[in-house]
C-alpha cells in the first residue's frame, strides 16, 4: 500500500467517510502477493516511502499485465513501469489509460506525487545521445514528487556551455550528471558545486567506451568529492535516489 | 578560506574584536596558492562548504608538509589528510599536534565541525576485515560534522545479525554499506530502509573477488533502489558524500 | 543404454519373458554409436546413472534427429533435449511424440523418472525474469525423478518475502538459487540453511551486469559456505547436479 | 552453540549430571555476541550443523584471540582458523593447544569431529604446486567429520596416471578436483563418475593463467555434467561443501 | 606467382614447349599489383610455398572478384576464400566454377595440391558444434596437399571416446584440436602423443565461455607439452599451420 | 562563427561591401544556441580554427536536421557529419544539397577548405577491410584542407609491399596508421619515419581481437616512438589531429 | 650517429679541421653495432632525427653500461637513459658523468639540444601525485630542444585552477596533459586550445582505477576533438612525440 | 624411463653386457611413481620421446630433490628443472652435479642430447630485457637435441635491423619469435618465412601491456599466417614444441 493512498484512508476514517472495517479491509492484505511469477511488494510504500515499480525488461506482456493488475488493486498511485517498449506503452495506455513517455521508455498509470522535498533536482547530461537515459531519470523524479531542471549537451569539451549555467547549478539541492564516452561531467560539475552529485554512466560511445564501461570507470574514480555511481544506463536508479536525497 | 573560520571573523569584526584591514586581508588571498608541485585550493571551504582535503599518497611527506602549512597559513580548520602511514602520521603530530586515527590511516589537524545534519550516519560492514575502510568513512563524517553509528560484522550470510538492529537502520539518515567479496550487504540494507544507501565496495576478498571489483559490480547492479556506489576502499569519498546528504 | 531400461531387460529375463540372446544382443551395442558429427555415448546411463543429454545449440535439427534416433535405438528413456527453439520443439513433439516445456526451452521424449532421492530440490529465484533459467533447472530436477519446489522472486532487496519462505527453505535437501544483477541470494539463502546451494547467475541485467558475469562474480565470492556455482544460465548443470546430490 | 555439545548437555541433564538451570544458562546466550569488531554468531553450529568459522586473513592477531575466546566461552569445539601464517599458528598453540596443519595454513583448536556421512571424500590435484589448497579442502573436510582419501598430481597431461585410480574415483561419494593452469581436471573426472564433483581452481600457473582464473573460467564451461566451482583457491569452501553433500 | 606453376613453366621451358620470353613475361609481373584497396601478393608463393589467400569478411563482392581475377590473371591455382556466405559462394561458383564448401565456409578456384609432406594430419573436436570451425581447419589442410583424418565429438567429458582412438592418434604427424567451452581437448590429447598439437578454441558455449575466451585461457595454460595455439574459431590458420609443420 | 566566414565578413567591411552592424549582428550571436536537446557551439571555429563537427549516431533524424540549420544560421561552412547511413546521408544530400562519402559514412554541407598546413598526410592501411575507417580520416583531413595520400593494404604481414613506398611514407608530414587484427602497422612505419604517426586501430577482426581491444593494446605499447592512439574506429579523431598537427 | 655530430664534423671538414679519411671512418660504422644481447641502431639520428634512447628497465647495469659505450663510439650526443633506479643514475654520474633527474628517474650524457621547434610545449598535471611521470615527460622534451612550460595540480575538480592559465594553454604549441583516476584533464584542455594535445594516462590511484586503465580509457574516449593517447606513465614517449609535432 | 637409456640397454643386451634379467628389473618399473605430492612419469620417455621436466614454481626444494631422485633412479638422462633460483639452481650443482645456466634460470642434470632434426631453430627477439625468456627457450631445444641460433633484439621498429638477417631467418626450420610490448615480431618474420613460427609473449612492458596479454592478444591475431602462440614467458614449452616440430 502506496503510502498516499493510506493517508488518505486515515483520513476519511476521521472525517467519518470510512468505516474502520474498511480500512482495515484494505490493511489486511498480505504484505506481498503471490502470483507464481512474481510476489508484489505490497507493503513497499509503507516501508520505504515508494511503491515497487515494474521493471518491464525480461517479463513478458501477460505478467506485467497481472503486476499492475494487483497493484492496482492494492491501491497503489502512481505506478511506473521501466524500459517499455513503444507497442508495450501503448497496450498499458489502451487498458490502464496509462501516460508513455517515448524518449524515457516508461509508462505512468495514475497521477505524479506533489512536488515537494528540499528543492530542486537538475538533470545535466554531456551530449544529446544521452536524452533518453537523461529522460527516464528526470521523468521518474518528476512522478515521485520533484521539481525538475534539465540541462542537456553541456559536455566538457565546451566548458563554457556548461559554466554559463553556473548559478542553476549552485541553486540545485541535487544534480543528475548523464555522460557516456569519457564520463567527464560529474567530475566537474562536482567541483563546482556543494550538494552530492549523482553519476549516472550511459553506454553511448564505440570501441573503447566498451558499452559504457570507460565513463562508469570514470566516475568511480572521480576526483571531485561529493560524487557517487549508479549502472550503466539507469536513469530509474539515479531518478529514485535523487528524490530519496531531496526528501531526506 | 574554510566557512567557520570566515563565520568567525566576520563576527569578531561585528563585535569589534577584529578591524576591516584585518578581515580584508585573510580574503585578499589568491583562491588557490601555488606551491609548484600542488595549487592549495583556499576558496574551496566558501565553494563547497568544505576545505579541501589532502589525499596523501603519492605525495612525499615534504610536499604534504608544504601544503599543510598553506592551509594553515590560509586559517583552515579542520584539515584532514588521508592515505598516511603511521610514521608520517607522527610526524604530523610531532609537528602540528595532529591527531593520527591508526585504523583509519588518517590525521586531523585542528578540531573536528560539532555534529549537525539532518540525523545520524550509519556505518554498516558486511565483515570484521573491511573494518579500515569502515572507519576512514566513520571519522570523515565525525570530522566533518555529524553523528555516527557504526554497526560492524553483519554481513547477510547471517541473516538475523542484521535484521536485529533494524530499528537503527530505519533510524539512520544517510547509511554507509561497507563491504568486500560477494557485496551485497548495500542490496539487502536497500530493501529495507526509505534513506539513501553509499555502497562502499572493499579490496577485501581474494581469487575472483579481483582486489574489490566482484564487489563493485555486485554493488551497481543492485536490484534495491535508493543506492549508489563508490570507488573500492574509497572510505574518505563516502564519509564525504555522507555528509554533503545529511546537511542537503 | 539407461539404467531403468537394463533393470527393465534383467527383470524380464528373470521371468523369462525375455530370452538371454536378446538381453545380450542389446548388451553388445558399442559403448558409443558414431555418426560422424557425434559419437553417442550409449555406456552413460551405466556409468553415470544418467542418459547422455543432447545440447541443441550449434547443432542443426538434422543433427539432433539422428542423435534422437539413435538414442531411441539403444532404448534410451528419457532423452532430454536443451536450448531448442519453439519449433524445433514442435517438430521433435510431431516425430517423436516429445513433450516440450517452452520456459525452460527443453523437450523431453519419453517419460521423466520416478521422483525419488533424500528430500526436495527446492528452486529460488531473485526475479521474475531469471524464470526461464529456473525453469530449465526444475525441469532438469524432475525428469531426473527428483521432487521439486518452486519459490520464484523472492529477491534480497524485499528480504521478507524470502523470510516468510523460511520452512521450506529449512526442510529442502539441495537448493538452487537463481538470480541475475548482484546475485545476493545464494548468499543470503546459504546463510539460513544447512544444505548445500547451487548457486546459478542469469544474464538478467544490464550495463555493469557485463551479461551475467556481476552474479557470477558475487556468487563465486560468496561469505556464505556450503555454495558453489555452474556457469551463467546453465539451468541444465543446475537440475542435473541438484539430482546427482539428492540421490548420493 | 555447536550441535555436539547441546548434546551432550541435554544427554548429561537426562542422566543427571547437569541442572535444568545450568543447561537453560547456556542456552541463554544471545544468538551472537557482540565484540564491536566482530559479532560472533553462536548458534550458527545449531541454525547450519557447523559452528562458524574464523577467516584468519585482515584480522588481527588480538581480533582473532578474541573471537577464539567468545567461541570457546560458547563451549564450540571444534574452533577452525583458516588463512593464518605460522607465526600466528605458533601463537594459537601456544595460548590454546591449537594443533597446526603447515601447508593448509589452518589452526584446529579442540579435536575433530566423528567421521561420519554417506563415505569417502576423494581430493584430487593436477600437480604438486595445488597441494597447500587441496590439503585446506582435505583437512576442514577430516575435521568437519568426514574419510578423506588425497589422490594428488594425477594431472590429465598424463591420463594414465589418472584412469590408473578410476576404482577410487569410482567409490567416492564426493571428489574436490583442484587445479590450476587450464583447469581441466575437473572435466574428466566428472565425466567418469556419478558422484557430485566440486570444482576447485587453484592460482597457481603464470602469465595467461591470470591468477586462476584460467582455470576458473575452463571449470565454469565444463562439458561434464554434475561439476560445481567454488572461488579460486577456497579450499576451505571446498571441503565445507563436500562436508555438508556428504551428510546430506 | 604460385610454385606449382613456375615449376611447370620451367619444364615446358625445358621441354620446349615453351620459349624463354614466354617464361620472361610471367616472371616479369611485380612482386604485388596494386588495386587500389587491395595490393595482391604475386611473389607469396615463391617466397613462402603458398599463394595468399582471400580472407573474405569485410571485403564487398566486387573487391572479391576483383582479387580472384588478379590472382588468376597471375596463374595462382588453387585460390582459397574463405569466411564467405552461401550466396558468396554462388557467384564464385557460378563466374569462376568456384567449389564452395558450406560448413568451412570457404570456397577453392582451382584444384587443391597433390598430398604430400611427412605424414597425416588429424582433426580432432571436443564437440559436434566445432564442426563448421574444424571443417575450415581440415579443407585448408587438404586443398594445401595433405592427407587429412577428421575424428569429431571426442570430447573429455567421455574420455573414453578419445582414448578408442589411440592408434590414430600416435601415428598422426601433426593434430589440430578443436575445442569450445573449457578447451581441454589439447591438454589430454598433448599428454598422448609426441607430434605437435595445434590448439584451435571455438566460440562454442555461453555465460562465461565469453565468446571463446575460456577455451583459448585454458589452451594457453595448458599443462601438456608440444602445444600451441591460435586465434578463436581460426580454423584457416590451423590448417595453414598444420601444412606448415608437415612439409618441413 | 566559422573562421572562413569572419574573414570573408571583415574582408567585405573593409573594401565596404558590407556595413559595421551588419558585422555586428552575426557577432552578436550567443557562443552557442540552445536547441533544448543540444546545444550547438557557434564560436568553436573561432577558438579552435574548426567548427564543431556532428557525430551522427544516436541523433534522430530530426535533431540532425536542426542542428545542421542552426549551424547554417550561423554561417558556418563546411559542416561535416559523421556516422550517417545512407539512406540519412540522402536524406541530408536532397534538402541542404550536401555530399555523402559512402565508404566513410559522411556528408559534407558547403565546400572544402583550401589544402594548406606544411605538407601531406599519409594515411595507410593494414588490409583492405580497414577501407572505411581510413576513408573518415582521409575525408575528414581533405575537408579541413590538407593534402592526402592514401597507401591502402599495406599490412607488416608482407613488409615489402610496405617498404616500396618507403619514399612516400619519409615525405608524409603526418601518418596516420591504420589496422585491425594485430595493428603492427603504426609500429613498423614509426621506426621509418621521423614524423609524428598517429595510430588508428579498427574493430577489423574476430575472436580475441575484441572488437578492436588487440589492436589497441598492441598500439598503445608501440616500441617505435612518436606514436600515439586514438579511438578504436574512430577515423573523425585521427583526421581531425592530423589536420591540427599539419596546421600547427 | 646522432645528427648533430654530422653536422659539426660536415662542417669541421668544410672548415679544414678534419680530414675525409676521419669524416669517412665514422660514417663507415655499421648501421647497427651487435652486443650480442642488444644491437645499438647507430643510424637511428640520421633516419628520425634523435638518435636512440635506452629504456632501463629490465636491463642489467652491465648491459647499460655497454650500450652507452657503444652509443659513445659513435658520437652519440646526448643519450638519454630511462627508469632508472637512483643508484643507477649514481653509476652512471660516476662513470660518465651523467646528469640524473630523480623525480623524471633518467638519466642524460652530454648536453641537451638547442631550444628550437614552432613553440613552448606545456605540460599539465591533474595532481600532484602525476608529477614523476610528467617530469619525465618534461625533461624528455626539454633534452630533445624545446621550451617547455609546467602547469602542475591544475585537475578538473577545481576547473577554476586550469582556466585561470587559459593564455599559457592557448600560446602552446603542444601540450601534454598528464592525469590519473578519472583522466579528465585533456577533455576539458582539449575543447578550450587548437593545437594538439597529447593525453597521457598515469597509474595514480586505487580500486576501480585498475593502475590506470581507468584514466587510459577516459582519454581515448575523449569528446574533444584533437586528442590522442600514449601507454600508462609513459613520460617518455609523450615528451618525444611532442618533439615531433613541434619540430614538423 | 627415457628412450636414450632404453636403446643402450637394449644394444648392451645384444652384445652381452647386459643379463635379460637386468633389462627386465628395469623395465618393472611401474609406468609412474608415487612420491605423494607427486607422480613421476617414468614411462613418458618412451611414450613422447622426451622424459619429464621439473617445473620447479611451487615446489619445496625438498619435493624437487625427491623427484630428481626418484628420475635418477628410473635412469633418466636429461633431466630439466626450469624456475628455479640461483640459490635451488646451487643446490642442486652441490648434489647432482647439475648445470646452471642462471638467464634461463634453468638446471640441467646429465648432458644435452646430440644435436639432430629437420635443421636448424632460430630465437628472436624484439627487444634486450626479452632475453630471459628467450634463453629458456633456446636452452630448452638446445638440451632436447637441437641447433639453435639467437639472434636478439632485431624489434620491428628498427626494422632494418630484422631485414639484414634475412638468409638466417630463411634457413631455419623452426623460428621462436620472442617479443614483449606491442608484440609484433612474429607477425613481421611469419610475413617473411615459410617455416612454422612459434609466437612466445613476454611480460616485458609497462601500463596497458597488461603484463603480457597486450603482446599475448597481438600474437593471437596476427595477420601473418603459419603463426601460433604459447603462454606469456612459457620459454620451456615454445623450445620443447620447437624440438617437436623439428623432429617431426
Amino acid at each position: 500500500m502506496e503510502e498516499r493512498k493510506l493517508r488518505e484512508n486515515l483520513e476519511a476514517l476521521k472525517k467519518g467517510d470510512l468505516e474502520v472495517d474498511q480500512v482495515l479491509e484494505e490493511l489486511r492484505l498480505a504484505p506481498f502477493e503471490d502470483l507464481g511469477h512474481t510476489k508484489v511488494d505490497h507493503h513497499r510504500g509503507l516501508r520505504q516511502g515508494v511503491a515497487e515499480v515494474i521493471y518491464g525488461e525480461g517479463k513478458s506482456l501477460d505478467q506485467i499485465d497481472q503486476i499492475v493488475q494487483a497493484m492496482l488493486g492494492a491501491g497503489q498511485d502512481p505506478i511506473l513501469v521501466t524500459r517499455l517498449s513503444p507497442d508495450r506503452g501503448a497496450f498499458l495506455k489502451e487498458k490502464f489509460g496509462a501516460h508513455y513517455n517515448e524518449p524515457a521508455r516508461m509508462a505512468l498509470i495514475g497521477s505524479p506525487l506533489e512536488p515537494g522535498g528540499r528543492g530542486k533536482i537538475l538533470v545535466a547530461t554531456g551530449g544529446t545521445s544521452d536524452l533518453p537515459v537523461a529522460e527516464e531519470a528526470a521523468f521518474t523524479a518528476e512522478v515521485l514528487g520533484n521539481e525538475v531542471l534539465r540541462l542537456y549537451d553541456v559536455g566538457v569539451a565546451g566548458i563554457h556551455r556548461l559554466l554559463s549555467y553556473k548559478e542553476d547549478l549552485m541553486a540545485a539541492k541535487v544534480i543528475i550528471a548523464v555522460a557516456g564516452m569519457e564520463g567527464a561531467l560529474p567530475t566537474v560539475i562536482g567541483g563546482l558545486v556543494s550538494c552530492p552529485v549523482i553519476a549516472l554512466p550511459t553506454s553511448v560511445g564505440y570501441g573503447a567506451s566498451l558499452g559504457g564501461v570507460a565513463a562508469l570507470l570514470s566516475m568511480l574514480n572521480s576526483c571531485a568529492s561529493g560524487v557517487s555511481v549508479v549502472n550503466i544506463d539507469n536513469g530509474f536508479g539515479a531518478g529514485y535516489l535523487a528524490d530519496r536525497i531531496n526528501k531526506i
